[in-house]
């Protein structure tokens, strides 16, 4: 541990920390070395499970279950602690949002969710971002403006060529625009992708990667850097 | 009428002509210059109406409206008429489509509606083309996906910036994709709007024109083109 920069960036796991990212689903909890959910009407209840005393750094985008996990565990939110350099109204910025940037330098993170935020970090700012559609709810979307879009998509239809028929027409009209807004808004960064569909976009793009445990993983590196000042 | 080619291209409306576009919500008459629409759960009795002898030449893309129009008028579908260069599949092509691109030379048209149809042509040949989905389905998409994404969008949002607050990363992230397909498939071509949505986007392209009345045109120029067909 030469200095806190360090440290700071470092990612280390402790046994005996707990992470959970409450999401609109689903309690998402990280605790010996695997990930696991637990929909939201659960009683996440993590102490008495491991009877060991723990506390959960957690994260939360629900009021009303981010109140059940409090109830039942000593818990650290880390909203309260995070910092991320953002030209961004922070307020409007989703605590997700956040921890995913978080000690980013120069790059565009995308999580491919339900929906997907793009963020754009340069020279280690957030100088904003912006969210589109996820990709079923693009699909859904189709759908549901008339009977005749309602098809099963070509997830590999060619986004170079201009479309020849119905299906591609339509899978290109979902595919491409996510595409070509990922380009426009990457340029030459590199890209790092997290969230469920975040493997499937990442193949389009060379200069990219896919972290499946991006928010885990920075959760811990905000843990350990909270803890370092704590130190000091 | 110095030849084939003058004449076809020429808007020539004759008073007893009566044009008809069956969408999905409404028949769309046109007729003594002025256009009107009717639900499909209407009977259009045009013949009654007028109490005088007129064909009603139409296209239609539901079938149960179309046998209504029928039951009741002298009809002609222009669906058996009308001949697109292209290298799209022409039993996949919805006949709106087929007619706002007809006569077309090297431009893009787009239909902004419910869907958006873009559609490419190209030295007089349509050479295929793509569906987003319209501007109402995106912003009810985006308030589908998550009551924190349900907020007012900014249309005046810059396109040109990075977003920096939350109306604005949604706004952003329904309007740019739309944009940015359209610039993509234009390219310098000119670009010609129709549809609901179509004078709004037309304000975002230096070289485009919006023409409400492009379906009701192209079909006039369909039947004139017919007639002169049938007459040699």
């Amino acid at each position: 541990m030469k200095n806190g920069k360090y440290f700071r960036y470092e990612f280390r796991y402790d046994k005996n920390m707990i992470l959970c990212d409450i999401g609109n689903s689903y309690y998402h909890f990280f605790k010996d070395g695997a990930s696991q959910k637990m929909k939201l009407d659960a009683i996440p209840r993590i102490k008495n499970i491991d009877n060991i005393d723990k506390v959960v750094y957690y994260i939360s985008v629900n009021k009303e279950a981010e109140k059940s996990l409090l109830k039942y565990n000593e818990c650290i939110n880390l909203e309260n602690i995070i910092q991320i350099e953002s030209s961004y109204n922070q307020k409007e910025m989703g605590i997700d949002r956040k921890v995913a940037c978080y000690g980013a330098s120069d790059c565009v993170i995308i999580d491919a969710g339900s929906a997907i935020t793009v963020d754009i970090i340069h020279n280690k700012k957030h100088i904003g971002g912006f969210i589109l559609p996820g990709l079923s709810a693009m699909i859904g979307n189709m759908s549901s403006i008339s009977n005749v879009l309602e098809i099963d998509i070509n997830l590999a239809v060619n986004l170079n060529n201009v479309p020849k028929n119905k299906i591609d027409a339509i899978s290109f009209g979902i595919l491409k625009p996510i595409e070509i807004m990922i380009k426009y808004s990457s340029k030459d960064k590199n890209i790092i992708f997290t969230g469920g569909d975040g493997k499937f976009f990442s193949k389009f793009f060379e200069k990219s990667i896919y972290n499946e445990r991006l928010i885990f993983n920075n959760m811990v590196k905000i843990v350990n850097s909270y803890k370092l000042k704590e130190k000091i």
